[in-house]
C-alpha cells in the first residue's frame, strides 16, 4: 500500500479522514505511524494529498489532509478484455489497476464460457476492493471505468464508440506482422484501446469484426501466453511504447 | 499446452514417445486425437518436432516422432530476482519461462525473508513440471537453468561473471532516469541481464554492489508494481525491446 485512497465521502467538512479498516492497520502495524508523520493519501479519482497523523487509537487513525489542486489524468490505455475463467479475473483486478487503464471493457467471445459470466468476482463490491488495492500499490487515483458485455457483436457495433471513441485500436493476434511496440511508436497516438482475446485467441468473424471497426493487428511475438500472462505483458508494452518519444 | 514436450530418455531408439500421463490426457480429452493425426512435439533443451499418433488405448498415446536438425536458441533475457514470497515464486515459474528466460538467478536481499527458501517451490521437483509447463504454453524447449543463492554478496562478487558473464546489466530501478525500453533500444544488447528487487526494492548497499558489478539504471515509471507485475511486465518490455530495430 504505497497510497492511502479514500472516498471523499469519508471525510468530514475539515478534512479529517478517520479510518479503523485494512487501511488503519497497514498505517499501524506496517508504516507504525504516531501522531505528526505525513503519509501520502489520495480521494478515489481525485487528487493526491498529504495526510498528518493527528491521533492513534487501537485500531483507529485519524489523519488531516491537504489536497492537491490537479487530479491526475486517466491511464491512456483501455483494454478491451475477452473475459477470463473467474480464477484468472480474480486476480486480474489488482494487476490491470496497477498497470493503469482507463477502462476495462470486458466482453464474451466464442472461446469464453458462458459461466464466467455468472462469476462473484464480476459483483461491483468483489472487483471494487481489488482494483483499489492496485491503486493503491501503484499510487494513483484513478478507478478504471468497467464495463461487462454478454454479446459481443453488439458490443463492437453498438457501443463501443461511445465507451472508447477516442481511441486508436489495436489488436493483439499472433496474425499481426508488426509488433505492438512498433504499431504505438509508428502512430503514437494519445489514447490507445487495445483488444486481448480470449485463451485459444479470437475467432475469424471476431477478428473480422474488430478488424471492421477499426483494430489493426499487431503481434504478440513467437511465443504464446496464458491470456493473463499476455495481458500484463501487453499492457506493460503499450504503456512503455505510448511514453518512448516518437519514432521519426 | 501448445507443443508435448518430452525428456529425450522417453523416447525408444526409433523414435517412438508413449505417454500416460497429463500430455496423454490432453491429446486424448483436449485435442481429441485419432492415429494419423500430427501433433507439435519438442525435446527438453532439445529440437521442435512432429509426432504422428500411432496408437491410442484408454489413457495411453503413442507418438512416432521427427525431430528438426536445428535446437532453439535460449532465450536471450536472463532474470536475477530477489526471492519473492513462495505463493508468488510457485505463480511465477510457468510465466517466467513462458515469457522466456536463459536462466532464472534467485538471490537473497535485506528485504527477503529467511524462511523463503525453505519454501517447497524451490525444490526442483516441484519447480521443473511448472517451467515445463510455461514452456509447453509458449512452444519453447528450452528449459531455464536456475540457481539459488542465499548470499547476495556473494553471488554478486564472487559467482555471478560465471553465471551470466556474456550479459548486459540492467537494474530495473525507481530511481532510474532512462526507461528499460530506451535503454535497451540504444544499447541493443546481445544478451541481457536483467535485475529485478523485492517488494520494497534493494537497499542502498545491495544496488550500489550491483551498479559496482557493471548493472546500469533503467526506469521503471512513476507507478510502483507489485514484484510479481513487475517480473512480468519487464520482461514483458525487455523482450519486445530486443527484438525491436536498432534506434540509430
Amino acid at each position: 500500500m504505497n497510497l492511502i485512497l479514500a472516498d471523499s465521502q469519508e471525510l468530514d467538512e475539515s478534512g479529517v479522514l478517520t479510518l479503523s479498516d485494512a487501511r488503519a492497520a497497514h498505517l499501524l502495524n506496517v508504516l507504525d505511524v504516531t501522531p505528526g508523520r505525513d503519509v501520502r493519501v489520495g480521494l478515489l479519482d481525485g487528487p493526491h494529498g498529504i495526510g498528518t497523523v493527528t491521533s492513534t487509537r487501537e485500531n483507529t487513525v485519524t489523519l488531516r489532509c491537504v489536497f492537491e489542486q490537479e487530479i491526475p489524468a486517466r491511464p491512456r490505455v483501455d483494454l478491451l478484455l475477452a473475459l477470463p475463467r473467474p480464477k484468472v479475473m480474480r486476480r486480474l483486478w489488482a494487476q490491470l489497476a496497477a498497470l493503469g487503464v482507463g477502462q476495462i471493457i470486458l466482453t464474451n467471445a466464442e472461446r469464453v464460457e458462458r459461466h464466467y459470466f455468472d462469476a462473484h468476482t464480476l459483483q461491483p463490491e468483489h472487483a471494487r476492493p481489488l482494483l483499489i488495492e492496485g491503486l493503491q500499490q501503484a499510487r494513483d487515483t484513478r478507478l478504471p471505468f468497467v464495463s461487462i458485455h454478454r454479446q459481443f457483436r453488439i458490443l463492437i457495433e453498438d457501443h463501443l464508440d461511445a465507451l472508447a471513441g477516442d481511441g486508436w485500436r489495436l489488436l493483439a493476434d499472433p496474425s499481426g506482422a508488426t509488433s505492438i511496440a512498433a504499431a504505438i511508436g509508428q502512430r503514437h497516438p494519445q489514447r490507445l484501446l487495445l483488444a486481448v482475446g480470449p485463451e485459444g485467441g479470437w475467432n475469424d468473424f471476431e477478428r473480422g469484426l474488430l478488424q471492421a471497426h477499426g483494430f489493426e493487428l499487431a503481434g504478440m511475438g513467437p511465443r504464446t501466453l496464458r491470456s493473463d500472462t499476455a495481458c500484463v505483458a501487453l499492457l506493460a508494452i503499450a504503456h512503455s511504447a505510448m511514453t518512448s518519444p516518437p519514432i521519426s
